[in-house]
């Protein structure tokens, strides 16, 4: 497999994927065309604009785009398609569009045969064993959680520390995930904005600037650094 | 009806239903026992001991506690209670509990019979028309999303203003809710810490000491003061 699960598109006060631009390059190498998954619809943004923002960025690669909405059969598309980025947004809106379309598993089964993809947060939660540690709002209801197992864990895209200042009583995102262990026997990588999870045949490491936070069942959290193998 | 819908159990350097303690003692009145629903299980905490805390604050109020999870048939309970209070924590897991213990039609018909409710957080989101404007994360799958509809909208508990100053890439919850209504034409209670839903008879009101954001369809937000019907 070769596959790209960043924590965010975008890095505060930067541009759209330009922080990671040259891996997204490395990622695409030798492929002229990609199909742009834009169910997750970030902001209540149209499937159409948000390709188009896709399609500037990635005319920088030399690489077209196409919107998965374009086809008139959309699962031929995943089996035609030589590369795919799922952008972010609401990970119920993609998740259940993906389930209802007949989609997940076909797209699963393109990237398990080597095609490269991209995820960011939404689209890099649907990389991992379900969706249950996703910070979005559930604003629809998918007839499944189950995402597509790309790597063996989940993720928690957007990861972000306490805040001591914050005199809120919500719960902290650690405290949720810690929830999340009280249910499930499933490990949680907490993915800081500028970290991403790189994997390569069987090999999956984390990387980028920031330290990586791990939940496991029966361990106190604790940290990796960038390249260590997961 | 006789219903309090309260944000949070808790501010921030406060004690436990302490705020709010004076309105609590006159929905309940002239009540010497009520039932608590613990399925919500903030931070994983046993349904025993979540009890126990409740059991503290209500000895306070001369008002007997017995938690739902201790009956053999809890809907009975339900029929038997004279009143009721809601735990928050995870709503998941309480909206999946309540369902597949077939409780929320019963405990809606008790509440819509007059029976005091008083619920927190995630027992607040319940008496909603569903849980699609809930903060929590995904940790069970419920077989609905369905909740009471004691009152005709939806909350968002714990409601959080954007921070300026946070240099971090993850939606804001205003944004969140704005996803909401691209998906769902019903009125959501931006309800902040220390604010909370009263509602007697067939008035609502929205009590606290903050304003409350009130997001709908093809508006923009806007701020209700404290005391304003609903």
């Amino acid at each position: 497999m070769n596959i790209l699960l960043a924590s965010t598109s975008t890095l505060y006060g930067g541009k759209y994927l330009e922080y990671i631009k040259s891996e997204i390059a490395e990622l695409f190498t030798g492929i002229d065309e990609i199909v742009f998954i834009p169910f997750a619809r970030p902001g209540g943004v149209s499937h159409e604009d948000y390709t188009h923002k896709v399609k500037e960025f990635f005319a920088k690669l030399n690489i077209k785009v196409k919107g998965l909405h374009e086809f008139d059969n959309p699962k031929s598309a995943l089996y035609d398609a030589k590369g795919f980025f799922t952008g972010g947004g609401n990970t119920f809106l993609l998740v259940k569009t993906l389930h209802e379309l007949d989609l997940m598993f076909a797209l699963k089964e393109n990237v398990q045969n080597g095609k490269p993809y991209l995820g960011t947060s939404a689209g890099s939660n649907i990389g991992g064993l379900n969706m249950k540690t996703t910070n979005d709002m559930p604003i629809v209801y998918p007839p499944s959680f189950e995402c597509m197992g790309l790597v063996p864990f989940n993720l928690n895209p957007h990861y972000l520390d306490p805040n001591p200042d914050l005199k809120h009583n919500g719960e902290t995102r650690e405290t949720r995930i810690q929830e999340f262990l009280t249910q499930n026997d499933t490990k949680v990588v907490g993915l800081r904005e500028g970290n991403w999870i790189r994997k390569i045949g069987n090999r999956i490491t984390v990387e980028g600037k920031e330290t990586t936070r791990i939940f496991e069942n029966d361990k106190e959290p604790y940290e990796i650094m960038s390249g260590t193998e997961l």
